[in-house]
């Protein structure tokens, strides 16, 4: 365990509009998901079938980034985005996935197909931004994945958490048996207590001493870090 | 030796254009650069007085990457970047690398200040699309380099190379201790007989048979491996 500080959400998306004025969200984005994948081939190194559902924001984008490159580290992804955003960047991000062959699904898979397809299920869907409730679109795939036996992955928050506050309702949240915090964990993950780890390698001293961030070192080049 | 192939100058040409049709040049670039410092870390583990030489286009753009990753990973990299190119681009880089407070040299260094005061040196001056003869502004910081006895490492081509043919003028060529090849060794490459690594892993099957690249499999999660 390496000590840490938590993130509020005001905080995070201050942090966040801070570092828009430095880099491109291509290149956040790209970091962030390439940590993830590399946490993931950490956490389960032989969970070869994935799939990674990809929500409509940037949590989604970090997603799709993040299976592009499981794809490269030797994993078999496959990608459920049932909700496409029209921006040039999402439409990239899925090129992206189509040019390395990574398969999308046409329809929600069922709680018996996560369960007897996949050996772990990436939750992209929603990040540090998400407000209650959950829209129309994804209720049936999070009901899904409510249900399923195979392991979670969740990136940065746990779809459907308060992002302060945690699982409100404890029945209907999902368990995730991993999570990955982006650029610094969210003050829900103080009720999370699986396999942690720490991604989004790119926050200058100046920022974390700005929003008062104790931060582990992560090892020599290493793009993620077991909390 | 891992065996490879090596691309021609208007392959590496068309690859780029086609990697556009699906990546941002952001993306690629942050790839890229950070492939670079992950080779330096490993190819010039102790060498953490390091100078990057900036040039004005992408091959600069890596470096600038390279820099701030650098910087990450416990290094203490100064910049010199003698023609700031004024696109929106090259000033975030720049800005991300203020940001993480890495100095930038205001004069040009001598041969006994990159003697004296680094234990490496970053050539990310020029890259695939370089056409002899040397613009001026890079002249005096090339002569420098040719006569210094701190180790250079070269990002994808050494500068002032033929991208085919190498070292035209022996006397007045650089002769780097490392070579970093991007996506894939350019013809050049063959006459370097150094530290050679690949990085830039971002290039699909799909264009690596349109481009009859022969690539050797990168370790697991590895951004760079060793040719």
């Amino acid at each position: 365990m390496h000590p840490h500080s938590y993130l509020n959400q005001s905080d995070a998306i201050a942090l966040d509009v801070e570092l828009f004025n430095y880099f491109g969200v291509e290149q956040l984005m790209e970091l962030a998901g390439l940590s993830c994948a590399s946490a993931i081939a950490e956490g389960f190194p032989e969970s070869k079938n994935v799939l990674i559902v990809v929500g409509p924001g940037n949590n989604g984008g970090d997603g799709l980034v993040c299976a592009r490159h499981l794809k490269m580290f030797g994993y078999s992804p496959e990608i459920f985005y049932p909700k496409r955003t029209a921006k040039t960047l999402y439409e990239n991000l899925t090129k992206q996935c189509e040019l390395f062959e990574i398969p999308f699904l046409t329809a929600c898979p069922t709680t018996e197909g996560l369960n007897s397809k996949y050996s772990l299920v990436v939750d992209a869907l929603f990040g540090f931004s998400f407000k209650a409730p959950v829209r129309k679109e994804f209720t049936e795939i999070i009901d899904n994945m409510l249900h399923m036996s195979t392991p979670c992955c969740s990136i940065d928050i746990p779809s459907g958490w308060d992002v302060e506050n945690g699982p409100l309702d404890q029945d209907n949240s999902l368990k995730p048996a991993m999570l990955i915090s982006l650029s610094a964990p969210k003050l829900c993950a103080r009720f999370f207590h699986g396999i942690h780890y720490l991604g989004g390698r790119f926050i200058a001293p100046a920022l974390a001493t700005k929003y008062k961030l104790k931060l582990p070192n992560y090892p020599s080049t290493h793009n993620c870090v077991r909390l």
